[in-house]
């Protein structure tokens, strides 16, 4: 297994302007840190998981760029992801007596960057934060895009900011530890981005998956950064999610149901979406916008993945109540994520009758 | 007593521009409302004080513009202006199915403004709002400049956002209802125009206090847009408090450590800030900066605008510790906003012991 060179995919937002570093040994490097500000005081934010495995590791590393290096471990888990968990975050910050220079280190995976950074949004409205992420999906996905939120009893992220990272630090070698379930959640991300955006891609993962399970370095160097990289060109061009951005959420409106519908942390966001994506597909082929042979395509993908294809069962009216929640939602009108030729998305809603159908057939009996 | 026309305030900050309206008879007026985002749903969040007085009136013209027009009526006062009340808001807002399309208006004073705002901002990551000030002091401060927060129990303002209204409608009429200790509380602010940026305002202010206090419309007006115009000048420089925008905290040091220590809602914050505004204008000429002779005469207009002019008795141990929780200090040192020459204010840190002479000087005994 052969180590591959530093990789930095530039995000270019203007004043917000930010680079992902991906590679191996990254958080051992200086470099990784070089540039950032060196504050008085740094909080690494992570949970209760992640924290022993590698928060003495950064906060090592952060002592010679900070006067003091304060940390916080969260409980673990999407349950967590709630006001109660934030408020953890700013009485640490307020008790510690942390001034508005203070570095947010976010240092785990989707949950405690989207709870890190929504914190360092709104700590004195808004200190500078700092990305480590520490699963595949939030390597490829809450990493860009600057949307950090809460989930309220009402519905999953629906309290929020957009808020951008001064540096993302992907240091490859801390998906050593990862969790089998998260390493085929963090895939489903990475497949997502080849049929709304790229065929070769979605190629080059049918030929991969098999390494990138076996945590190839170089092919998951390729897939964060291509996957950073295609996102990154979304982003850049709506940044506060107008239009174009709604594209990302191929697969999560389906997903969003059935995370929401199991109760947060019973399935994984990653394999919701992975779901939610064969839904979509097969919606978009029932609206003969793409052709069938997509849906057993990622389905197999999928499978291949280590990922469920099957939604849980649930009935249609509360399937359909779960999605008119969903942010994508306007004036109670559920809008989908479409494959419209390979390679293509668009965003438009759908008769219910055939969303029915899609439900039906991708569930497992009740 | 002449009705002033309608006065329009540009306040140029890029894609987040906005206008707001000054006159009288403002809620009934289409104009005020035209070109404004006419979404399925409206939210008007206000207190239960005003609401029971202006709700229904700006209900009324909301209706021909938004299908549903929902209202939320939150505890009046800045003691709840906490993590618990802006609770109330996003309950109400996902219960009623609101999409990220909704508008939130805000009526009421300074509170519901930022709770409101903050809501706004972080409602589905943001959703368009209009401020609707009903108190003198949140027309000529909380609606400009983009500031929404709650506080936390360790210190005021720590959480929130910086995030520009769509609109802010300043109805003069409006302060018919307000309570003659409020208007001296907003008068405090217009009063804070003068030292730090305007000799002009200042002497005009000095000339007009008592048709101000007598809620003269004309002199209203023009006490509201020029203090709205000096603190659009300040925020178009430095929408993000890098710098400049600091001086819009004349009296606020002190001020702070007075509302915090006597427990919010005991204080006024404008009645905070007029006796905050004596302190730090002795300060400054105990620094040699400004004249002597500024610390009589600001504390002789504070008290003819109907304001306390001497602190409450608090331990000089307590103060500094008040004083370092405040968003403008740095790794503990506190930074106060001085007058620099009248007309003219800077942002720096002061010894010790003449903080301590200042804080003897104008407390009451304990």
């Amino acid at each position: 297994m052969n180590t591959p060179a530093t990789i930095h995919v530039p995000i270019a937002l203007g004043e917000r302007s930010y680079d992902i570093h991906i590679g191996c040994g990254l958080l051992a490097e200086a470099a990784s840190w070089a540039g950032l500000p060196a504050s008085a005081d740094a909080l690494i934010v992570s949970n209760t998981t992640v924290a022993p495995l590698y928060a003495s590791r950064l906060a090592a590393q952060l002592a010679v760029r900070h006067r003091r290096v304060l940390q916080l471990a969260l409980p673990d888990g999407e349950q967590h992801k709630d006001a109660a968990t934030l408020t953890l975050v700013y009485d640490q910050l307020l008790g510690a007596g942390c001034d508005r220079k203070t570095v947010v280190y976010a240092l785990g995976g989707g949950v405690v960057g989207d709870m890190a950074g929504f914190a360092a949004a709104c700590y004195m409205r808004g200190v500078p934060f700092v990305q480590v992420p520490t699963t595949l999906l939030a390597q490829v996905d809450s990493s860009v895009g600057g949307k950090t939120a809460i989930n309220h009893p009402l519905g999953k992220n629906m309290i929020g900011a957009f808020y951008q990272p001064a540096r993302v630090i992907c240091d490859l070698d801390l998906l050593d530890t990862l969790p089998e379930r998260e390493l085929s959640a963090g895939l489903a991300e990475i497949i997502k981005y080849g049929p709304i955006a790229d065929v070769v891609f979605l190629d080059w993962i049918e030929t991969h998956i098999d390494a990138l399970r076996a945590r190839d370095k170089a092919a998951l160097a390729h897939a964060v950064r291509r996957s950073c990289e295609i996102k990154a060109w979304v982003v850049s061009m709506d940044e506060r999610e107008g239009g174009l951005r709604a594209i990302l959420n191929f697969g999560h409106t389906f997903g969003h149901a059935i995370e929401t519908g199991q109760g947060y942390g019973v399935w994984l966001h990653g394999e919701a979406v992975g779901c939610g994506m064969v839904m979509a597909a097969d919606l978009s082929a029932r609206l003969g916008l793409v052709d069938a042979a997509l849906v057993p395509r990622l389905q197999q993908l999928c499978a291949r993945a280590g990922l469920p294809v099957r939604a849980p069962a649930m009935p249609l009216a509360r399937w359909m109540d779960l999605m008119r929640v969903d942010k994508k939602a306007e004036a109670g009108e559920i809008r989908f994520v479409l494959i419209n030729g390979l390679g293509r998305a668009l965003v438009r809603p759908a008769p219910d009758a055939l969303v029915a159908d899609v439900i039906a057939t991708h569930s497992l009996p009740a």
